[in-house]
């Protein structure tokens, strides 16, 4: 593999940032000598997350605050190409998450291409780094550019077209994904960047979205864009606490296991949907509308008619009139694993802000104008999307209430390989 | 004034959330029952950055590492229109910096109109609210709409077009400007989209951006996202330490004095402009090239030749060939205030990424594709832009050799008032 910068990247073990350089530099001028002074940080233990594992981090790990998801165009045009870009990208992403700088800072400036620099001196925040690989790594335009066709997993689908899709190509698709998540919004752009960079001429940028999280306590679900608690009823053992309406731990919901492929086991495939929401809308409408069309009350995020957020849905309850509290088109309701034959996924999504951009809207009064383009960027994890996504969305594109102040605006499913043992890359063995 | 909210409004003294509601609500159903558990959260003293006071919040401050910047089109048919939105912004955003919502939640869920929540149980991460006057809120194609056009400061003038100017309308000037900030970009982001609901039918967005720092050590200078330390020559008091190419004090840079109206003493003008970088082009050039056009060392921060980030420029030193060692066309020399007869500004830029789009790029060689979106939003505060940004940037918009890597695509020039006492709105004494 011809890597453009693979001239001036060392080891994967080699960790130290450039530190005083002594005699070796004496005769470079005073330039050089002042460059000398680099910062020098490892990140404390408490703020890096593993990189190497059974599992990719970034899926189980505690969610942080922000989000770079980017997915990439292959353009590698053969298998040596492809897998030695991905022994880049897995020793740079190694060294990202533990605190270190992509590649060496090195110590000749005139060679381009050490670390950008412009997370130096900062901690990692909890950085992960997550890889998914698409349908087109596979097969693309019916051409095997890899000799992976055979690899390809049945639940790798194409996801079908959902009813109210207004996906825009520029934001959907992608042969390859690299989500970069941290509590600093640089550590998480810098992983993403760096990782570009060191596949220039073999992968590039589709489309990127950035997200983030309300800074809120972590024993407490977070609230989106709409002012609800979203991901109350996530498998079990991804909670402060379970709920009656979650029957299934995160372990059997999450992680391939012996159904897949070898270089699947311990890995996931994810969704990821860009949902743009009519803020103003939204803004426009009653507590009480909302509540019914969420089936939770707002404030406490309660089934409606309870007390408290943990409190099971109850959806076989009726009112005076007969009627079911939780309306039949109700968000809680379509989502609930009992309507939808036990189906979960793992919802791990950022809520997302895009700004102010012209756009013609459907809600009546129709209209059009200066909108929010913000919303959620909605990613969730499952052992097979056919049994997850696609089964519970499926229906919910169709009824659910909220649709009418939602537009899915980007898609893509990626597998997410099983974990990386030291001295692999992400995926090694969908290629042996 | 007839706000759609103004009825359901309460004083801007009352701040306690809707706490147990008990007996007054025992009629209403489960539902409201339910909706009374209620979080109820007053921000912890040191999470909360004050809103009254000789100066407005978000120019002195301690720069937070979210920002949501907003420019408003100003709708209001009349004066008291005009200053009964102000007064509903003065009221809500000292709430909201003071870690309470913008309205009162109520009691009614039938009620539209209370803060829509998804800030709720958050702290404000320091949230500062900034607003600003444009140019149009005095005089718009000619007309005085509001009787202001005699207050129109001198200093607050329509900015020249700049060698270079990309703008692009949607992105550029305002009537009003808000700007918050805060270490939660749901704080942020919350506060802006709370006021601009207070003012439908009064005000409408014309252009937005949010904005990120790294979670850099307080005392270290931010990287931007050409990797380089960014501020360091701020003026004195701005930063941990004083820099000899600094020559003036922070008060004496920042604040309208004597010289101003009475409703901009204490006050400050700010200049934003949304500068596009081409990453893609920075990431490919050596670190050398890249600190001679900066003409400072990248990772130590010191001027080309020195060891500290903060020693002095030395902008007459020459090498063995007689040429100056800091470039002549160098980013430093060109914004040092000895090149400027001594014009200082205070810098307080935040990184910015929109993602990635389709553009077309100028520099060698040509080419267009998907490419990012992101890099400076630049804010920068001074007691008049005449002799500040427009007399600095006039000079580096044709010369600074950083310039083939940066297109300005927005931009903005806002008189933000001078602090706020309990009981008055921002900016009122222009009104008297």
């Amino acid at each position: 593999m011809s890597c453009p910068f693979s001239g001036s990247r060392t080891g994967p073990t080699r960790r130290g940032l450039l530190v005083g350089a002594g005699g070796a530099l004496a005769s470079v001028g005073a330039g050089a000598l002042a460059r000398a002074a680099t910062p020098a940080a490892q990140a404390p233990a408490a703020l890096s997350e593993p990189f190497f594992g059974r599992h990719q981090g970034g899926i189980a790990t505690r969610q942080q605050t922000h989000s770079y998801f980017a997915a990439f165009d292959c353009l590698a045009k053969t298998r040596d190409d492809l897998t030695g870009m991905l022994q880049l990208w897995t020793t740079a992403a190694a060294r990202l998450c533990a605190g270190d700088t992509a590649r060496d800072l090195g110590q000749d400036p005139s060679v381009e291409g050490p670390d950008g620099g412009s997370a130096l001196g900062l901690s990692p925040s909890r950085l992960t780094i997550t890889f998914g690989f698409g349908p087109g790594l596979f097969v693309k335009d019916g051409v095997d550019r890899y000799g992976l066709a055979a690899r390809r997993p049945p639940a790798l689908i194409d996801l079908p077209k959902f009813n109210g899709d207004q996906l825009e190509a520029q934001l959907t698709g992608g042969d390859l994904s690299v989500q970069a998540c941290s509590d600093d919004p640089m550590a998480a752009f810098h992983a993403v960047r760096e990782l570009a960079r060191l596949s220039y001429g073999f992968a590039q940028f589709r489309w990127a979205q950035q997200g983030f999280l309300p800074d809120a306590p972590a024993a407490e679900t977070a609230r989106n864009l709409m002012g609800f608690k979203d991901g109350t009823n996530n498998p079990r053992g991804s909670a402060t606490s379970p709920t009656p309406d979650s029957p299934r731990n995160f372990e059997e919901v999450v992680w391939v296991d012996e159904e897949g492929p070898d270089w699947m086991r311990g890995g996931s495939y994810v969704v990821a949907r860009r949902i743009r929401i009519s803020l103003e809308h939204w803004d426009r409408t009653e507590v009480d509308f909302q509540e019914q069309v969420v089936g939770r009350h707002k404030y406490s995020g309660a089934p409606i008619g309870k007390a408290n957020e943990r409190d099971s849905l109850g959806l076989d309850r009726l009112d005076g009139d007969g009627n079911p509290l939780i309306a039949d088109n109700a968000h809680v309701r379509l989502g609930a694993a009992a309507t939808n034959a036990g189906a979960q996924i793992f919802r791990r999504p950022y809520s997302y802000n895009d700004g102010i951009r012209f756009t013609a809207e459907r809600w009546p009064p129709w209209r059009q104008g200066m909108m929010y383009d913000a919303g959620l960027f909605f990613l969730c994890y499952q052992r097979d999307p056919r049994e997850g996504f696609v089964k519970i969305y499926e229906n919910m594109a169709k009824l659910d209430a909220l649709n009418q102040f939602t537009t899915h605006t980007g898609s893509g499913l990626f597998a997410c390989p099983g974990g990386i043992g030291e001295g692999e890359f992400v995926g090694q063995k969908a290629f042996m």
